[in-house]
């Protein structure tokens, strides 16, 4: 039994196989790609004690424990991800055991902290992908870490978990391979893509192409499209954090005050804090891969592909599987109702579920910040 | 009695007083500006019968008939702005029957419909004001129209209503000229600026400022910042308007199915639906015009300059005066809570006040589109 995670590094699968290349849902055949990932707590003999954690949106691979220093990240490795951002829930006792599970976490393929993505290098030009990296979908994120699993030995997961749109993946991973996992654990997400999240998704793609610097994608080594990125983080960030914890926020964190515009004149916390988190976010986070993230979210389609010719019938291929589902009664970003048509379809399905529901005054956040509203049922559901 | 309202013509009010001139918030005197405004109805022998309507954040002083055509606005007087924006609610026999009331309705000062604003000509220079046109509180609107009311001869009005921020301008008027309004009609408003509405005004803002061509607002004369108020505009969109009419407004619209971006392919009808209305809205509306209007709402502060200490103290000098509330159960920019926070401050300052709230499949722009949800009421109260 281990009482601490020990020291954290981050692993490298390269994938090579030019036989068998990752086909992407765009056509395109990768032949090559990296995911950078972490591993907390020792696959067991059988390798039957494995749980891939999803990140959201704009995470890591860094899950749990302190790492300082990702290589090659030009700077984006900032302070704030040191500490692993699901640190309240992956560790030895804790909802995601690792004196118990293997918990393995990986980058998303398009992403900008290690794994293969617009920012990294094409090894076809020498010259950074931007915008000629392939469009994703959620799928090919997913089929990009189901090949780290098989390098790694593992045929069936003990349980797949996400928030967020980690939830999405998911649900695309339990349903593309409903033999490949026992347990699913969804917080926060939908069955699909809510109406003004899509139209805020879009607001933000646009803030981003708009930005004079951002030159198409064409933009490293030169000037970065800090000012598309920063306000695409301020159109997202409301949606994270109910409006009450936002004013709370606002109060307490350091910001600048210095006017943004000659003229305008800031008359609230609630603003400078929001120029603080763009400000903050643009100098960890990388503009082409986060509208290669937000394109596939905007064409999450848990049916695209999978011959189902409804979402009951896709289901119903994971009555084997058990479904934990949590809201959060504040979540503006996945609103309840989402978790609701979610349930209710796997109902439909057929398929084993149970729903909780925590209140939380912090919104769509909860998920990060307030590890004991759902520890007790991770726990049950896990180790049953 | 008439039974239509005849031929619908702007008309210029010209303030010119140097010795009594216009004293903004800022400290700017305005010794000269106009007024465009409208009036349907006549005025009765004691002048006792005129109801001030204030239109809302991008409307103009066209309420009602059909206007074709304003001079000098540079192509901004576009088709959709020829029916008056209440038309369902002004004329005769209407809600605000035109033939026992004489109603105004005026562009606010700082507007783009022929009001002094930054796209006028400062006499000073003979250039557009631009970004040297004063900033603007709601009192400034409020006061410019109070002297449209006294050069008419109005010494108190039969009544006030708004809308949106109308509403705010209505409360501005009732509270700081107490005795010169009897009857205060309140739609979808509140007493303050809700949190996400800040939020989402200073992402507005952020647009417009950041579109190249914007350059501080010395446009005129060359390309318009149409980048950023279009991304302003959609940003406000998609809070007037419920999901669900969202969606089916959508379906029906006409829209550019060309893709904004080079490599983003739309993927939903409510994208194209809101890149659209973006593209209709810069046609109408000027920049400058629309952050001096943006800046007005974010300061918006019913106490200040009046000396009251709060709220309640505050209204109660209207006590001689009757509010009629209206919510919208399905709005999202003013929700439902904002009105029950006002109509709680109205109470306690023992202002007579009645509440009603309407349910709406069509969220915050219900105000505009169901007169039949509003008519009774007002015509009770109008009418007492």
């Amino acid at each position: 039994m281990s009482h601490s995670l020990g020291k954290i590094e981050t692993q490298f699968f390269e994938f090579h196989d030019p036989k068998n290349p990752l086909t992407l849902s765009c056509g395109t055949a990768l032949e090559r790609y990296t995911l950078a990932y972490e591993s907390y707590g020792e696959l067991n003999a059988d390798r039957s004690n494995a749980i891939l954690l999803f990140h959201a949106m704009t995470g890591s691979h860094h899950a749990a424990g302190i790492n300082t220093e990702v290589p090659g990240l030009d700077g984006r490795w900032t302070d704030e991800l040191h500490e692993g951002w699901w640190h309240g829930f992956v560790g030895p006792g804790k909802a995601l055991d690792t004196n118990k599970y293997c918990v393995l976490c990986a980058n998303y393929l398009g992403g900008c902290y290690g794994s293969t993505g617009p920012a990294s290098i094409n090894p076809a030009t020498g010259q950074p992908w931007g915008p000629t990296f392939p469009v994703l979908r959620m799928s090919d994120i997913v089929d990009s870490q189901v090949r780290l699993l098989d390098s790694l030995g593992i045929r069936q997961l003990h349980a797949v978990v996400g928030a967020s749109i980690g939830g999405y993946l998911s649900q695309v991973l339990a349903t593309r391979y409903p033999d490949r996992v026992r347990n699913v654990v969804l917080i926060g997400t939908g069955l699909d893509v809510p109406i003004l999240q899509r139209i805020m998704n879009f607001e933000q793609i646009t803030a981003i192409e708009f930005d004079p610097n951002f030159k198409g994608g064409n933009y490293y080594g030169g000037p970065r499209p800090d000012i598309g990125l920063a306000l695409a983080r301020r159109i997202a960030h409301k949606t994270f954090i109910s409006p009450e914890a936002l004013r709370e926020r606002a109060r307490h964190e350091v910001v600048s005050n210095a006017p943004p515009f000659d003229w305008y004149e800031m008359n609230s916390p609630v603003e400078s804090y929001m120029l603080h988190q763009g400000q903050k976010f643009v100098r960890r986070f990388d503009a082409n891969a986060y509208l290669r993230i937000l394109d596939a979210w905007q064409w999450f389609d848990l049916l695209a592909g999978t011959g189902a010719k409804d979402l009951v019938e896709l289901f119903s291929r994971c009555r084997n599987q058990e479904f934990l589902i949590f809201s959060i009664d504040t979540d503006v970003s996945f609103h309840p109702s989402e978790q609701a048509k979610l349930v209710q379809t796997l109902k439909n399905a057929g398929v084993n579920e149970m729903w909780i529901t925590v209140s939380s005054d912090k919104g769509h956040d909860s998920f990060l910040l307030e590890p004991k509203l759902y520890t007790p049922h991770l726990t049950q559901v896990l180790g049953a």
